[in-house]
């Protein structure tokens, strides 16, 4: 069934929920007015509908293949990224400097949604191509940007990360790869990376490789990492094309999903690469590139549980059972939509609360609002990539047995998204660092959050009593467990870390549905009561599970596993 | 990694929790002796490990595909067949009058289990057989049986069941095939039916399909249905093969995964049947084989969820990370190994008690036991492929980047337990089951169950206070809402049909655990401290989306649903 843009809910959350307008009070995002952002996201959703959810399929059925070193790609991915960069939204983000449109991180995150909705395979590409566009605005020389951000930007060229080496995954300062001076400014880069996603196209000029490498007086560990941009061809001065760089696609991944997204092995034998950032400053930079990233990803997650929701709505409604109606009518079936929209609605407003937060870090400097992306970011990417993996899988349920077949979409859904769990630090990842780096304050950021969200669930019990007390007593739980948190050992909060999360998560979505509940419709309303009255006590058992610490999980030993 | 079939943690479910001892006390089993359990369970574990689980991925990668007309299967799927058959595994349930071992339920049920983990696509064609086995025994002609029970039991033929219609899935009273007297006591079946699991293969002499029609004079509905033995070819009377008859493969599905299981569309073009039991009756006889068939559909679960963890735990103790040892010493890895662990054991544990409940209503004939076995029949089969579902999601998750990848075997695991949530009735067919007709009884079978639950956890007291406080108080709060949910209509009940089943299989697995850590040793205990602290806590917030009933649910609209 066809995909339509959300634009409604997007416009929804930024001005109810996120409190967009103070972005757009800013002198830095001044321009971004209301108008604007409507035009934007009208135009995205329009170029998401019309030309990029055509090649959902398509991409799954035909997947990129290696053929003679060269990568192709899946039929119409080259035109769709080419009205992608022509729409100008690769560089949404991006500095006019160099072409870009300097719009705020939120509109580019209802953006991306949209993309990821109609087609996560071939939306991965500017996804990294925005990454890297943003790590090298930070870190690199003047040189490298003059040369390589309007291109990237332009979408004439993209961009990928090469992080991961088969013994360095989560554990990324155990790599090999080596970059030794050549002496002219340069350096010769060596090494075999894994699960390079879009490392290759047919369809760009060039692609151009951030890739972390060791230099020779680099110690082991994270800080002896430094980044350096290897593209494919050696661009000249003037941003044409030179001579081939030494790298190859060694091959590519047979996956799960995300078929249409060629994930590679790349081998770089003494390739030619330009330092970005400082020598063994690699981390700060990747970090860069990985923090926004993970935040386009949990946007992923939503927008693959908004095309698998719409898809199921329209079964729902089409599907004739029992004599009388659809079955849309069957309680059952009620409560499975009912649950993916109202989960939908709190990742999404997770989503967009952070990028508010990221704007606001971006025109202010204040390191409150630093705090508050650091604190949301892993739960954005965690939990709306849980959603969606969620959500795609509560709808290949209420397609019941055409469920499980190809030609209806449903797994398909479920099938990409999976991924997205894994990929950019997986959710075990991100919860860990929710609870040790994002807690290094003692807990400060996470507090104040709270106590935002106390006030306003505090003032919404004058119109909805019981929902806002709900709300309030379940900030309670979570501080109360925060407290608890934050005096614990590392081991203790690892234990705990995923279920504290997504307790975190469900408060946070508590908020979300109160507000729209006062400030939206009867829909938003009845939206609210279920998603508070139902959903948000999974919180409960989620903290008992965080409560009970280290120790009896640790007791459980590697033989008890094998017993 | 190589499957190794958990033996021991079968003999120990039947000896300490689900007391096989009753079984083997009563005349109908006293062959089923301990000592013939034990090599009964070791023999096909043996199977299992040596000679199915070989042919898992070669399914997945060799789907079976439709040749002229013909069904060719995956490589070494008709050894594989053959190797099941000739160890009398498809009938060791049947009567021995026609070639069966006559073994109790309980003891198919962890065989299935096992059968299940080594391969699950093939596995399906022996469960379908053991159904249409059990269906014929209790419901045929002896003429039918005399002529059709042998083969099927020793293997040489194949059984299907033939219920779904385009028009009618779930909803099998709308189905529309046709059945007329041919007048020699012979019927002409004619329709198309669809989602036939193993419609054809082409390792067995004759496949019989147990199809559902309608009689020119039967009423709408399900009260005008009726079961006919529909076989490829005609048998002569003595057993041999006659001519073929007028049915067809017109083709297969394309699935998310269960590749190696041919999934067809059938077309009956007035094929000659024979009726099993009486005229407009199909539907009881459908019952009886879908009863038993659920539970089977439960244990597919749960053996895809011990292959799952086995390929995981194997990953984490051999995958190294952050220099020093490897991912099953971080607390994050552990905590998934232990939930995948504790919810296997939880399911097969209720498999097994389900299995002893069948048992004891073959021997005996009580109501009791027949009130037990159907309570436990729907939550078998919805937990038991959750537990699948949810345990092969996170072998993925502990897989990392190499789960994504098909060659590891793990993302195989979850395609293919995808089904199993859908086939024999959704898993909300199973809790809108559990929560009205297995609850016509005013909720007496349940209150039989949990007084027995609390009767234990209140001896248990004495020996582990605070675990068993927990069980006996999760226990009331089962009790309090089941009180409360017979009083209910329809549609409340409804509303959180699914919610409460899972309630009630975490209430049910604090008593296996409780029970495990009493009477096991100190590996047991560990892992029931972890599952009743941890994971048991569920049972709340699930409580209470049920206790929300219908009202809020329904008040969203298909057009809030829309918005």
């Amino acid at each position: 069934m066809p995909y339509r843009a959300p634009v409604t809910d997007y416009r929804f959350i930024m001005d109810q929920i996120a409190d967009f307008g103070q972005v757009t009070a800013t002198d830095r995002f001044a321009e971004a007015t209301s108008d604007m952002a409507d035009a934007i996201l009208t135009e995205a959703g329009k170029l998401s509908e019309e030309i990029i959810a055509p090649l959902q399929r398509p991409g799954d059925l035909h997947p990129a293949y290696l053929e003679n070193g060269i990568v192709r790609t899946s039929p119409g991915f080259g035109d769709g990224f080419k009205a992608i960069a022509e729409g100008g939204w690769i560089g949404m983000a991006a500095s006019p400097e160099y072409g870009g449109m300097g719009l705020p991180m939120t509109l580019t995150t209802a953006v991306n949604e949209m993309l990821a909705s109609a087609c996560l395979s071939l939306q991965l590409n500017p996804l990294m191509c925005q990454g890297q566009i943003e790590a090298l605005e930070h870190h690199a020389s003047d040189e490298i940007k003059d040369l390589y951000l309007p291109k990237l930007i332009s979408g004439e060229w993209a961009g990928t990360m090469n992080l991961t080496e088969p013994q360095a995954g989560s554990d990324v300062g155990a790599l090999r790869s080596k970059a030794e001076p050549n002496g002219d400014g340069s350096y010769a880069v060596s090494g075999q990376k894994i699960y390079i996603s879009w490392a290759d196209n047919d369809f760009t000029e060039n692609v151009c490789h951030l890739v972390l490498a060791r230099l020779p007086d680099g110690v082991p560990g994270t800080k002896g990492i430094s980044l350096f941009m290897v593209p494919k061809f050696i661009p000249n001065a003037d941003g044409s094309i030179g001579e081939r760089n030494s790298l190859r696609v060694v091959s590519l991944e047979h996956k799960m999903g995300l078929h249409g997204s060629p994930t590679a092995v790349m081998e770089y034998d003494n390739a030619r690469g330009w330092l970005v950032g400082p020598e063994h400053g690699g981390m700060a930079a990747m970090f860069t590139m990985m923090n926004n990233a993970r935040l386009g990803v949990g946007v992923q997650g939503v927008g693959t549980a908004e095309g698998a929701y719409q898809h199921a709505l329209a079964y729902a409604n089409d599907r004739k059972q029992g004599g009388k109606g659809t079955i849309i009518d069957h309680a059952d079936v009620r409560r499975m939509l009912a649950e993916m929209k109202a989960d939908i609605f709190t990742s999404r407003a997770i989503a967009l609360m952070n990028a508010v937060a990221i704007d606001m870090t971006t025109a202010t400097g204040d390191p409150a609002w630093k705090a508050r992306a650091a604190l949301l970011t892993p739960i954005s990417k965690a939990f709306g990539t849980d959603v969606g993996v969620e959500v795609s899988a509560k709808g290949v349920q209420v397609h019941g047995g055409m469920g499980f077949i190809e030609e209806t979409g449903a797994a398909q859904y479920s099938r990409d998204v999976r991924v997205t769990t894994i990929y950019e630090g997986t959710n075990g990842i991100q919860a860990m660092d929710l609870v040790a780096r994002k807690m290094m304050d003692g807990g400060e950021a996470a507090y104040q959050l709270l106590d935002e969200i106390e006030a306003a669930s505090e003032a919404a019990k004058a119109t909805l009593p019981e929902l806002a007390a709900d709300v309030w007593s379940a900030c309670e739980n979570l501080r109360e467990t925060t407290e608890w948190l934050v005096e614990q050992d590392l081991q203790d909060r690892f234990a705990g870390a995923v279920p504290y999360l997504r307790a975190f998560a469900r408060v946070l979505g508590g908020h979300a549905h109160l507000t729209a509940a006062i400030n939206g419709d009867e829909t938003r309303k009845r939206l609210a009561t279920f998603y508070i009255k139902r959903l948000m006590p999974e919180h409960t058992s989620l903290l008992a599970h965080v409560r009970e610490g280290a120790d009896d999980l640790m007791a459980i030993t590697a033989a008890d596993l094998a017993a």
